[in-house]
C-alpha cells in the first residue's frame, strides 16, 4: 500500500506520499483550498496535485480537513465521540472505494450543545501515534483551539476555544486597534506573560481585554509590547478555563503558536510536549495501516 | 443659576438647559462629537449649538463626556475612586472660571492595573440623586458597560466590560457573522435567555461563542434567532463574571438595552430598577448645586 495523504482545508491543499513505514517521500502545496475551488471540480484539483501518485498501484488516498464538510468535495458526517481509530475507521465517507476516502470529524453533544473538530482528528491519532499514548490531553492552537481528551486509546471529548480568531478581532478591529502598532513584531516575552497573569484574576476576557486599553493610555505598556501582552490575555484566558493541575499536555501545531502555549502552560506550573503539525501526515498513516490490517 | 448641561461624547454633542429645580426647559442635539471637531474649535461649536444660554445671566455649564478626554476639548485629568460628589466638584477642570468647566472621569487602580470610566459617572451621581441612594451596584450597558459600587454617596470602584464591542466583533467580523441573518430583528426572548443560561455553564466567551455556530449547523436554532442568541451569550458572559447572590442593580442607559440586561438579571433570580440615559442631566444638576451651595 502507498499512502497519498491530503490535508484540503479552507485556503491551503497540501498533499504527501507516505512510505509503508510512515516516513515522508514527498510533499506538495498548492493555494487552493475549498473555498477556491467550484463544487464538482474536486476530482480534478486533487489528480492535478498528485494525479501521478494516485496512479500508482495499491495507491490508498485518505483526505483529511474541510474538503469532508458540507462546503466541500462531499459532507463526510460527523462521527460521535468517544472515536478512536476503529470508529473513524468505519465512518470514512469513500469516494472510490477502496481507493479515495475522507475522513470525517468528530463531534459530540454537551448538555444539549454541540461542538465539532475537522482536520485536527487526524494530528492527535499521529500524535498518539508517535507517542505510543493511550490516553492524555492533545491542544491543538489555531484559529480555533481545541482541548482534546484521551482515555483508552479513544477521543472521550473535546472543547473548542475561539482564541485565534478573537485575538484577530481584537488585534484588528476593535478599540484596541488604535492604539497598537501596525505589526506584532517579534514576542515580548515579559509583556505575553504579564497578560497570562492577568487574565487568571479576571473572570472574564470581556474585563481583562480593557486593560490593554488602560495601561497603554497610563504609559505603563509601551505600544510595542501590546500585542504581546493581547496574546498572553487571550492564550490566559484559554487556560484559566481549564482545569490545568498537574496536567501534562502535548501541544500540535505551528512551532511559532505552541511555543507560546508552552510558555504560558510552564508559567502556570504545568508541562507539554511539543509536535510540529505533520503529526497529521502520521495519523492518516496509522489509520491506512489500520485499515490494511483489518479482517 | 442656570444650567447649561452638555454630554459631549465621540459622535453626538447634546445639549439641554435645565432650571432651577432640575427639570428639563430645552434639549438639542448635534452631530457634532469630538471626533468631527477640529482642535481650538470646540468653544465655537459649543456657541452655535447654545450660546443664546451661555449668554443669560448667571448660566453655568458643566460638559461631561469625551470632551474632557486627550482627543477632546482639554484634557480633564480623572478623578481617583473612591469619589463623590465633592470629589468631582474639587476635580473639575474650569475653561471660564465659574462659567464652564469639563467634569472629570473617574479612575481606579486594582493590583496595578487601572480603569477608567468618563461621562457614566454624572449618569451615576443623577440616579443616586433621582432615587435618594447612597449605596448600590448601577450597571450602565453600552459599547463598555460598566459596572459601578456607590458606598456612603461615594463611587468606592467600578468594572469595566467590553460587552457591546465583543458583541459587534462577533456580529460583524467573525465566522459566526457567515451563520447570522443580515438584520438583528427583534429580540428572540427564549433564544436570548437561552443564550444567558449557556453563558453560565461555560467558563469563558472563547468557548461558548463558538456554541452560536454548531447550534446553527446542526438545526437547533435557527438562524434568524442567532442574533438573540448571541446577545445573551454575551450578556449572559458578563453577569456570569459578576458576584449577583441577592444583589439589587440599578440599570441606566437606551431602554433597549437596559430591557435585555433586566430580562438577563431576572432570569438569574436578581432584581434590577431601570433608568434612562437622562439620568445624566439629573447628575450634571445635581453637581451644580452642590457647586452653588459650597461656602
Amino acid at each position: 500500500m502507498k499512502l497519498v495523504a491530503v490535508d484540503w482545508g479552507t485556503s491551503c491543499l497540501r498533499t504527501a506520499r507516505i512510505d509503508d513505514d510512515g516516513s515522508l517521500i514527498e510533499e506538495r502545496r498548492s493555494p487552493r483550498g475549498i473555498l477556491g475551488v467550484p463544487a464538482g471540480a474536486f476530482p480534478q484539483v486533487l489528480r492535478e496535485s498528485c494525479g501521478d501518485w494516485l496512479d500508482l498501484p495499491d495507491a490508498l488516498c485518505l483526505v483529511s480537513g474541510m474538503a469532508g464538510s458540507r462546503q466541500g468535495w462531499q459532507e463526510a458526517p460527523y462521527c460521535p465521540c468517544p472515536a478512536g481509530f476503529e470508529e473513524l475507521a468505519a465512518a470514512l465517507s469513500w469516494i472510490t472505494p477502496g481507493k479515495v476516502a475522507l475522513v470525517p470529524g468528530l463531534s459530540l453533544d454537551f448538555l444539549g450543545t454541540p461542538d465539532v473538530l475537522r482536520g485536527e482528528e487526524v494530528q492527535v491519532f499521529g500524535a498518539m501515534d508517535l507517542l505510543q499514548l493511550q490516553e492524555g490531553v492533545f491542544v491543538l492552537p489555531g484559529t480555533h483551539c481545541k482541548w482534546v481528551r484521551v482515555a483508552e486509546g479513544r477521543v472521550q471529548s473535546f472543547t473548542t476555544f475561539m482564541s485565534g480568531e478573537f485575538y484577530a478581532l481584537l488585534r484588528q478591529h476593535s478599540i484596541l486597534a488604535r492604539t497598537l502598532p501596525a505589526g506584532d513584531g517579534p514576542l515580548d516575552e515579559p509583556a505575553f506573560l504579564r497578560g497570562v497573569r492577568h487574565a487568571q484574576q479576571s473572570r472574564s476576557i470581556l474585563h481583562s481585554a480593557f486593560s490593554a486599553r488602560t495601561l497603554a493610555l497610563f504609559d505603563r505598556l509601551l505600544p510595542a509590547a501590546l500585542p504581546s501582552y493581547l496574546s498572553g490575555l487571550v492564550i490566559g484566558e484559554e487556560l484559566r478555563a481549564r482545569a490545568l493541575h498537574g496536567l501534562q499536555v502535548v501541544l500540535i501545531g505551528e512551532p511559532a503558536l505552541t511555543e507560546r502555549y508552552a510558555l504560558a502552560l510552564r508559567s502556570l506550573g504545568c508541562d507539554s510536549h511539543r509536535l510540529g503539525p505533520e503529526a497529521g501526515w502520521r495519523g492518516l498513516w496509522a489509520l491506512a495501516r489500520r485499515l490494511e490490517t483489518r479482517p
